[in-house]
């Protein structure tokens, strides 16, 4: 019996309200030896009053050692084994640019690249084309025509688009057209299976009609294309929690990654505040609210130590707003770490708040790195965070007689 | 997907050095309430500087409240899910010799016995025979020879022996010949499939032959065979995480283990100094370095806590010599606990400290089991330490997107 199916049998449902707040790459590390993390540097007077009546610990998005991308970060947080649940590329890509997939349809990441005259790839990215270059092409190979699909092409940045061919009897078990190598063309797409194979015959007709429209460029002449996937078929919150859960995010990737879990997408808010907004005037329809702050991470990609400071305190200012509204529990955590120090996602477990009636403090009166060390929810895989969750809410009931 | 699913996948190849040094049965008991273990009552102020900027915890070498032997310990220091992986009796007893197994070697552990008149067991250790007695009789049998293929047998100690069946299409499915009490005769050897009943016509042969040569031993005239068992298939370290390994061991035992996942047994040092030599004398061919030190155990096994003691502090006055060489990741760890207290291995989880220059120190000053029960790595299963090690390293890329 695994984790959902045990939520599954056990949830009830109640007037509870959980938030979880994730502040993404939430987790640091000290920029000298022995110094502070982001998050012990920031002035955060409200989470550490939140600390004091919590309880805190590191929550590990994957396995210990494994640094995960939004993806699986997210997956974990809301409790669906990262291990188990994996969103293929192409499927990643199309929900990061909120492009929303509808179950059956088959995503493919897309390259522009340059070919020779004889059809061989002399530049897998087409010289790194601005997006401004590679927009108008990408939406001229939207027009594209099908028999018996819908072609759906969106351009992501540079030279990278997302393709979706949408229709009944599809596969997504394609290997890449990509060579991974100059001076070879891209490859025929293949299926793997019979609807895979019927996939295949449609990407060949399109690259074929993408090689005319495509014919008087200088750069992006052609295109490469991997990570085959569908929408991954997650079981919704509503029917492994029993929640009925809203997205209050800016960025449509984390739109995307809640709308795979059946959470509904509330609201266009622009900031933390237009975030808070929403909550509160969605605050009697849902159970379940997810709101992502997404500049905790893309600070620490900078590797901006003191922006990712000041954008920690942001967040401690809109807290009293978030608890004012007296959520049953209140969770403050992350996807992942991004500690500027790095540059980049982290292995590090991320620093976790829970707070809610029953929750046994664990006596730290500020919330920070250290203190999740030895915080009362120990080192924990993050894929635990939404049982405890419900259980605070009250929501699970007794295992077994 | 598992552990090393992941590890395979993910793992990249740089210029960073790992050294993992291994204090077998390092973790002890206080042996008075309120006490202190025997790390905690070693001077060790080499390792504490090192608590100081490293991150500590404590691993769980099996699951909690079980105690490991050598094999399953050491399996998962390796990153091997030693639930997964397990070495069966014949092979480890082989691999503790020094006698390396290969692929297809059908290895069991064989008891020297008395029997009366008609046959049967008296004795099943043959009084506990010396190993003077027993081993020349070991090499008599190490002369018969069987039809097809190589029999190897060698003597462990007392009435233990070893022997291996080395040839093609031989099974280790048997049952145990050993009858488990006295008054009755060995059992047949009975193979359970093809391959393994050709090996159990073999062993009748061998037993057959073996009764013969030691018809005239007032002792030892038979013999038990058990355990039968193949060397595991064991993915090797460069398969599994991209690391050319070597193994600095003084004891059969753990060259052999390393050897099983592929590490090469580098030099022949006797001592922590001749080992550290030999470190640094192949520093420059390997990645990741594991070091054996015995005398924990032994003493802990002992039941002698203050010789205990005084090997800590010898083991901690080797770290500057190891540090010194600037691995970018030293671990310093043990393969389970033997606390003199219990004169046996035990299932307390394992001092375990790492130091690497972006592990989130956790502010302990010095190493021991109270620290390490509130430090930084939690208490964690020991076979996710090599994901941490590698990461650590900059040898893991980001999981999904």
């Amino acid at each position: 019996m695994d984790l959902h199916q045990l939520t599954r049998q056990l949830n009830v449902r109640n007037n509870s309200k959980i938030v979880m707040l994730v502040a993404d790459g939430l987790g640091g590390l000290p920029i000298e030896p022995g110094g502070k993390t982001e998050l012990e540097t920031a002035r955060t007077p409200n989470l550490d009053q939140l600390a004091a009546v919590g309880i805190q610990g590191g929550s590990i998005p994957v396995l210990p050692g494994i640094s995960p991308g939004s993806g699986p970060g997210h997956l974990a947080l809301f409790g669906y084994d990262p291990l188990k649940w994996l969103i293929g590329r192409g499927a990643l890509e199309a929900t990061g640019i909120g492009l929303e997939l509808q179950p059956g349809d088959v995503a493919a990441r897309g390259n522009f690249c340059t070919l020779d005259s004889r059809g061989l790839i002399t530049d897998r990215r087409a010289g790194r084309i601005s997006s401004e270059e590679s927009a108008p092409l990408a939406r001229k190979l939207n027009d594209i025509r099908l028999e018996g699909v819908e072609l759906i092409v969106m351009p992501v940045k540079e030279h990278r688009f997302v393709v979706v061919f949408r229709g009944s009897g599809l596969g997504d078990q394609l290997d890449d057209t990509d060579p991974q190598q100059t001076g070879r063309p891209p490859l025929p797409a293949v299926g793997r299976d019979e609807p895979s194979k019927r996939t295949a015959r449609l990407v060949g007709e399109f690259v074929s009609m993408a090689g005319k429209v495509l014919a008087g460029e200088a750069k992006a002449n052609g295109l490469t294309l991997r990570g085959f996937a569908s929408r991954p078929a997650l079981p919704s919150f509503d029917e492994v929690y029993g929640l009925r859960a809203a997205a209050i995010a800016v960025y449509p990737m984390y739109k995307g990654l809640a709308s795979l879990v059946g959470m509904q997408v509330v609201g266009q808010a622009g900031d933390l505040e237009g975030q808070v907004q929403v909550l509160r005037e969605c605050w009697n329809e849902f159970d379940f609210f997810f709101l992502h702050f997404k500049y905790t991470d893309s600070t620490g990609e900078d590797g901006d130590f003191p922006a990712k400071v000041r954008r920690i305190e942001e967040l401690d200012r809109i807290v009293p707003d978030i608890a004012g509204l007296k959520p049953d529990v209140l969770i403050v955590t992350g996807d992942h770490s991004t500690p500027s120090a790095l540059k980049s996602h982290s292995w590090h477990p991320v620093p976790t708040l829970l707070v809610a009636k029953n929750c046994r403090p664990d006596g730290h009166v500020a919330f920070g790195e250290r203190q999740c060390q030895s915080g009362g929810l120990g080192q924990f895989e993050a894929k635990y965070l939404m049982a405890l969750a419900l259980a605070n809410a009250g929501r699970l009931e007794k295992f077994g007689a």
